[in-house]
């Protein structure tokens, strides 16, 4: 479905990101094939660690680390080229965060968790893979201090959450999500809006 | 029970120091969110991946992520005053961490598991949401460095196992535990206790 | 079996150079101890968890706690002698990778995994607890940066699926993985091989 394709799409974009992250580092190709696993993949693998839901998603279909690993060896070619793509990297990214947080909501929901868990699994799914590359990067995650992100994947899984909940169809829904939670991110990037910082020392 | 309101006493205060800690590091509402839930619920949920013990406390009771949620979100308005309050949330602390510990070791023991385990059980509740807050923060964890804080833990499993198995009835051994970890931690604190050190260039 | 002794021999030695790292940050002993039983045990429980397979190696034998924990003490004692062994370190950690890959194989092969799975749960188990250590020492993992290591442990894992599927008996597969691995190891460090650097500003 739509959504297969997107998620496709989305992990090679997040794998691209990671490449770019570890090459900051100075890492060598095997880091950065690794940093790009654990940038597109993590996040599902988080949450279906959290939830207890095996076989992970690419221990059943290994072909999607083919995906990335492919995906990250492209980056470092295409590097000084990707430079110019920054504005179609934004989006890719804002599409694999909304299309990622969409699964992760849908597989929590089929394995009948809560609603509050659901729009957690979304959320995991959707942030935490950048998480996972900050801390491997040796960084304060990213997601931690930079404008709205997570928070509109947790707002996507909640309006997902609703809409069936009022009987609008699955696939209505996803495509109603996809849409405003996308629209929703490139208005974060392009006002920059953040969430209030707290600051205490 | 007894254990079960010092327990939720307990993931309110850890929450709140995590939320202080994520206010020295700059992070917005969300990171503070949920460096909040990763120090009061991490210990926990990192001890029952290890143990492959499904659902995670949290993700059967998602009402524990509220109370952590809004003592996180209480905390930022309070940080001022909770300066006032330093020698309240070192106790409370202190409690949290016995009562976590011995939280841990009574799920490893239903699940079966071999005295030694059961210790760790403890201590991976009761010292490792601290661990993996300090890993989301950048920085080596406390715990590794600090006052006696772990061994407390560690011994507090012992003497936990050891009384159940000389017939005290799991009641009063909680109580003897609670009682005894927690005068133990206050006089590591006191007396600045300390672990030798290994120093190696 | 010939598998289960190196394997023994391999934790120790891990196990050691975890606590040598762990000195280097001025760690207490407890730190020290676990960042031993990390570096030896926690590639093995990566694999475990994220092939969802439960008891972990060390919930079902807490003698490998006791065997770390025994090796971590030692070399806190043995620190300035350990020195002059920095050789054989080196030839017990190559040899450690190779034993640790292979168990790794063995383990996802016996869980009915896929080729692809089944190398990367040897990659897991051989390289990762390296990588857990270095999180846990707040360092980008050396793993991402140094000569060839990760990769002689994919090699390893990849010739094992070839030499049993070629039809050569499990115990010779094991043998000949084992000396090739280990020469392979000993030539990278000897010749300082690595992999190609990719450096982004």
């Amino acid at each position: 479905m739509l959504l297969q394709i997107i998620y496709l799409i989305a992990i090679s974009a997040e794998a691209m990101t990671g490449a770019l992250s570890a090459g900051r580092r100075r890492m060598d190709l095997f880091g950065v094939v690794i940093i790009a696993c654990v940038t597109a993949l993590g996040g599902g693998s988080l949450r279906d660690i959290v939830l207890g839901h095996y076989p992970l998603g690419w221990v059943r279909h290994p072909e999607y680390l083919g995906y990335t690993i492919g995906a990250a060896i492209a980056a470092t070619f295409l590097a000084k080229k990707l430079h110019y793509l920054r504005r179609t990297f934004l989006w890719l990214d804002a599409l694999g965060l909304i299309a990622f947080t969409l699964i992760g909501c849908a597989v929590a929901r089929e394995a009948g968790h809560q609603p509050a868990i659901v729009v957690i699994a979304g959320m995991l799914t959707g942030a935490f893979g950048g998480v996972l590359r900050d801390v491997l990067c040796n960084e304060i995650p990213l997601v931690f201090q930079r404008e709205l992100y997570a928070v509109i994947s947790l707002l996507t899984g909640v309006a997902y959450l609703l809409l069936l909940r009022m009987g609008v169809a699955e696939n209505l829904s996803v495509l109603l999500c996809l849409g405003g939670g996308f629209a929703l991110r490139l208005l974060a990037i392009r006002y920059e809006w953040e969430m209030p910082k707290f600051v205490y020392q």
